[in-house]
């Protein structure tokens, strides 16, 4: 099961519309506004400028980077393939547990997996390749990454950092970085903060020469896409109507959560997600699914098992659908 | 100068908005009604289902195969260069001239390319890959291919025919052959008849076990674009009027061309645009650019100099508009 992506399944099995299921498992920003994009003629028909000039400065301003560093794909899924494409060295160390795609884009590689969890200080071998997401997934924990940013950069290493979920708090990128050190490629998934996860757009930032080499095919986003996060990332109150809310239903997740007392342990996040322990987490799953309110199973994810789920932060009234849920179990 | 796209560049150089420039060199369907989708919070904020379902059910009726023989790209470009990218056979032979997508995704394999205005029976190697376009591209002519194929077979070629430009006129498919030959690959792109350049979707259909092997990353289609093509693909008038309008404009064009003496050679085509030869090809690109009407140049065809250029069918107003500016040039 991949990010939530599958009511399309639970809801096959049992039997009602994907619409009618609350979708906890899915970590997307609880706010959105409805669009107020037109779609004219001009969207539809004309082959978009293939350099997709304007959305390129709308994101340059907003994460104060140069256009020049900037390369767009299809979905970071699709900028994580084609990046371990364009890389030559043979041995990748990823920082676990994190997504899944990070695996099957290093396949032909030599692939060590860190439980970060417990050994964050392992050994890297020189002119390797590392990949830390930050904060990460599905725990949602921030990580100060000075210092192993430097234990890295003297190992000589291509370091790969997702920061697709670094913006629904205010914390600390690493941007700034890559005019100083050429190995160092960021990830940036849209979809998650700006609420649209069915707008493909990716971006990996990076140094100039490393974009260049990243040639994407002619026209590989949605005209009707590139317009939508244009405008999405040109609203100043969307960031900040954000914050609010996800401050206030992230609170109050947690409280939910907590005073259930069906898990044995929730995790400190910085995202907007909560990673939760419990023996009986298979149970709290299937009673919540029976009432049609999906939650993420983590026994996919490395070094975690099938006692914990992870519950994405929703709005005000799927919360209390939750909470009245939860209950019923508990009792 | 690829399929039309730079009207961007050329309003730069005139100085004037894009939307000013009619772009014949653009060889889109020239019926574009308005679309009715209402664009809801489910297409955005979702992630749509993986397998786009929905989509590959409208395009498998329409095209009479199998959804397990279909394969979605983000356009008919990615499509192309990810078909390469499984394919071993390292000698391509390339039936120019043609889209130079071909070409820069054969990069790394021999290429040979074969003029088929006058060598249409070259030898063809043995296990090799073999590119046909029909109709062809840029002068429109459909190719009764089954002799050709035939020999293809004997020779046991992966064949690759691209078909976006079948539709325009009622020409037949070799989509059938995809059952009775496993080493086909058909491309089509829905940009051209379906008028929507901006919806980026194409398709390889091939025998399911080709499809099983060309992985492509979970998600990498627009939700709003699949939804467009869904529905586009289900409007059983769009083609009805489109073949109305087609002959209708294609013969109007075909009469402005000739008379207006300015073109020693209109070659005959099976699609929605004519090539013209002329020694004064490069006068009447300019003349007409200083009117703000965009041709395609062909220079950068294989086997084609700058005496040609490429006119797609047009509505009735941009064409009056061609015959008027083509007239002032011819005194």
């Amino acid at each position: 099961m991949k990010h939530g992506a599958n009511i399309y399944k639970y809801a096959k099995k049992l039997g009602c519309n994907p619409k009618e299921i609350i979708d906890f498992s899915s970590n997307i920003n609880l706010y959105n506004p409805k669009t107020n994009i037109t779609i004219t003629n001009d969207i539809i028909i004309k082959y978009p400028d293939s350099s997709y000039k304007n959305l390129k400065k709308s994101i340059s301003k907003k994460y104060a980077i140069k256009a020049s560093q900037i390369s767009l794909f299809n979905g970071a899924t699709s900028a994580i393939f084609e990046l371990f494409k364009n890389l030559k060295q043979n041995q990748v160390y990823l920082y676990a547990p994190l997504y899944g795609e990070y695996e099957k884009a290093s396949q032909g590689k030599k692939i060590i997996k860190i439980d970060r969890f417990k050994n964050l200080d392992a050994k890297i071998k020189k002119n390797s390749i590392v990949v830390f997401v930050n904060p990460s997934t599905p725990d949602g924990r921030y990580y100060n990454l000075e210092k192993l940013f430097d234990y890295w950069q003297k190992q000589n290493c291509t370091i790969i950092l997702d920061e697709s979920f670094l913006e629904f708090e205010e914390l600390k990128s690493f941007r700034n970085k890559i005019n100083s050190y050429k190995k160092l490629y960021i990830l940036q998934s849209f979809s998650k903060f700006n609420s649209c996860a069915g707008i493909r757009i990716g971006a990996i930032f990076s140094h100039k020469e490393n974009i260049q080499k990243l040639k994407t095919p002619l026209w590989n986003l949605s005209s009707f896409d590139a317009e939508f996060l244009t405008k999405r990332l040109q609203n100043k109150k969307f960031k900040k109507t954000t914050h609010k809310l996800h401050n206030q239903q992230k609170k109050e997740l947690y409280n939910i959560l907590k005073k259930s007392n069906l898990f044995d342990k929730i995790y400190k996040s910085d995202s907007n997600f909560f990673l939760t322990k419990s023996k009986d987490a298979k149970e709290i799953f299937n009673h919540l699914l029976k009432h049609k309110i999906l939650t993420r199973t983590c026994d996919s994810f490395d070094f975690l098992d099938d006692n914990y789920l992870r519950f994405a932060v929703k709005n005000k009234k799927h919360q209390i659908n939750l909470k009245k849920t939860l209950n019923l179990k508990g009792k």
